[in-house]
């Protein structure tokens, strides 16, 4: 095992009070093989300390080829850079760690829900993510008034702790329809395209390939082959979602307009316009058409070859199934 | 009772053409105290008019002092400046107005539903806001060209009547994940969070704190610690929700994908993906769980406490709630 | 009829390959009468060619005044233009030809739905559409690096195959809240406002006058005063939706969090939050109440004169229409 859990230099933008605003690291690095990690605990403190284009030009030497490749371009930065080193995985205490962790999901180095991110709303200063670039967000009246002063026009794009995706980082492979709607710290699988409705916070996402159109709560991860359709929700652990870790595994179907505050296994659908919530009760049928018996939803979560609908006859929100599917969801329902 | 309804002095954009395009008022003021009110009177002609930085210059010393040194840096400004002074309420006559009345509604200076906004769409030419600035929709396509020929890169954002608020005023303790869905004129109280999901029109809003991932319609207000989830739909009057004017009280939560076209009091929620519209009929509940009667939702406008579900079984729309809850809302529309 | 389908000259931005990024077309043209379709097959190779400022210069002599003003601008151009000539309502073989194709929807010269985009995917490449303009998505990495580096700030905003209808074609009429949300492609008809939660996709649109707050998919195209709720859904044939290709007719009411997935006639209304889809089973109420029978909802494909509900008593879906309807709508299946 490595002693480094995460390393990386980068170019951060401050506040007039010097407070560090966002930071990009180009080439975040996830437990580097153990010569690596000795060469980097021998160059840089523990934390986030400044680096200066030489000490990161002197490294380069040591670095695997492709490596020094993508980093040599930061000697030529016009501002100190800085550089995040920690050995373990421990809370978050600033905001360039921050900015590191959510960098290591981007670039899919680690899949959501495997790092602690304790702390990240404290770390992470409220900012004005302007077409001039990060402003504090206590600061934005005075440089609205001075572009206009100026006569320049300023574009605020969003007032948030996290910053769109790909201004950071753009996995390969993906399309990203409206790229407001995407956090850093979101991790999209290849294969995975993002449309206009879709949405995906930080620390969520898909392993691809995916279509999105609907809304991937933070926690929430998305199997291979699975859809979420337009304007679909996964309920989140955040906003009132309870405590239930929403997931789908492969080759799901949410339908349009639909939800589901349960996880689900594979192969299963949610009719467009039914939200499944952890207590709807659920009337579940076989394959035959004979009624099983009636539960509450979250009995069924994590089960797969489900199809939910809500009968348009009854009204009442059924789960068809088979057998099989029924004798499986029972034994996984046993173990916890 | 000041004889002066509002004021501000601010900087104009405009069209080749002279129109207005925009005003921008850093420090727009809702009836000024007696005293500033009649200095005001006798400097500036009621309506819109233009100011010279030197009869701005000359009014600072007859001013607040906070006021003065909000306002002073606009002695500066490289063109004309525009005033604008109502001595009444009256409908909307011009844009700068509309402009006015819209910076008082986000500078938190008055509540939604509380200014005579008559006149408004009149008042407001159809704008390209685009990356370098307000332009006429009708000039865009020169526009659009000219920036080709020139190989600059122009970016439109939106074609709108209304501008995004965040590029006039950030209310402090707001967050906004899409600045684009939130209109000036919004009003968003202290500890709003708009997410992406979320869209707020003019005149329409939060008292605060709030979590907001759904539509705020124009009109609708959202009292304290009232949750919106994501995709939550608040029926409005302009556009086919007939006259019921909805507003949500205290401890409420409209859930994902639900929606509501009637007002509701304190503590109600709505199950995620439901949604009540005034003719929806609704089976009466009460803490024991004995149906009390089947009423149309309208009936139930305003109520509080109140637990509205669709039963997964029979389809029926439930309201669940208490005796006492039901004898106070019988008491509230006796009243009407 | 004209030997020439369609013809553009336009501005075409490259990237570093050589390869097109996108074509700007001021003034395309469908159809162009015999003596000009002649004139420009004497001029232009079929397909997409290069063409100089002279070229197009000696070309306005031979045009209709208003077109020649038009295009006169382009003599101007800094950048080799770029010609796309087409014969013939071909397969889509090069980006030219797509975009040539998308403009002439937004153009409104052609409707959805009647043109061939056979190959439009293939033809168009991922391009990231950044504040400077578009760049391969394959490319985006190094411009955020060397953005970074020389402290500019650079704001994507899509990664996507299709950009912004409004950098392109701003058709009169027309207010779009939020430009991101409509794709160049779209068809917008006079009088059409699409919200911020509107959307709209290439290849399908609106017929106006009409209000957009949901979501138009590809191939879907709005009559005349019909209107689209908040976060309404249309069900599209290219992710999930089946073969059914739906439209809807004129004075159509799709409510708020409401959808469709069957193509519905004139005078129809979903209530808000109800999603009608092929196979849900349908009560069929006549004028008088009266249950005429239960069908699924593909069998009222195309209908009239239709209202849907969901019972609030019974859960039931229930289509409220009147004979004349019914029969007509018998009629009109019988004909299939």
């Amino acid at each position: 095992m490595s002693n480094v859990y995460a390393w990386g230099t980068g170019i951060a933008r401050r506040a007039a009070s010097g407070a560090i605003l966002d930071v990009f690291f180009p080439c975040p690095v996830l437990r580097p093989a153990p010569e690596l990690a000795a060469e980097l605990l021998q160059r840089f403190p523990r934390g986030t300390s400044e680096t200066t284009a030489t000490a990161l030009q002197e490294l380069l030497a040591h670095l695997p080829e492709t490596l020094a490749t993508s980093l040599a371009p930061l000697t030529d930065s016009r501002t100190t850079l800085l550089t995040v080193l920690l050995t373990e995985d421990g809370p978050i205490t600033d905001t360039a760690e921050a900015y590191l962790k959510l960098h290591l999901l981007s670039h899919r180095l680690t899949p959501p829900n495997s790092q602690n991110l304790d702390g990240i709303f404290a770390a992470l200063p409220t900012v004005a993510w302007t077409s001039e670039g990060p402003v504090l967000a206590e600061e934005l009246s005075g440089c609205l008034l001075r572009a206009r002063l100026e006569g320049r026009h300023l574009d605020v794009h969003s007032v948030d702790k996290f910053p769109r995706m790909v201004n950071y980082v753009v996995p390969p492979g993906v399309r990203i329809a409206d790229a407001s709607r995407v956090r850093l710290g979101a991790y999209l699988g290849d294969g995975t395209t993002v449309m206009h409705e879709g949405q995906v916070n930080f620390n969520s996402g898909t392993l691809g390939p995916n279509m999105v159109e609907g809304r991937i709560s933070q926690g929430v991860i998305l199997g291979a082959d699975t859809d979420l359709g337009g304007g679909a929700s996964t309920m989140g652990t955040l906003s009132g979602g309870g405590t239930i870790k929403v997931s789908l595994g492969r080759n799901c179907l949410i339908g349009a307009n639909a939800g589901t505050g349960i996880p689900l296994g594979d192969r299963c659908t949610i009719e467009a316009g039914l939200y499944i919530t952890a207590s709807t009760p659920v009337t579940l049928i076989d394959e035959t058409g004979e009624v099983v018996r009636v539960v509450k939803a979250r009995e069924l979560a994590g089960g797969s070859d489900m199809l939910f609908v809500r009968n348009g006859r009854t009204g009442q929100v059924e789960c068809r199934t088979n057998r099989r599917a029924i004798a499986l969801n029972e034994a996984l329902h046993a173990n916890n």
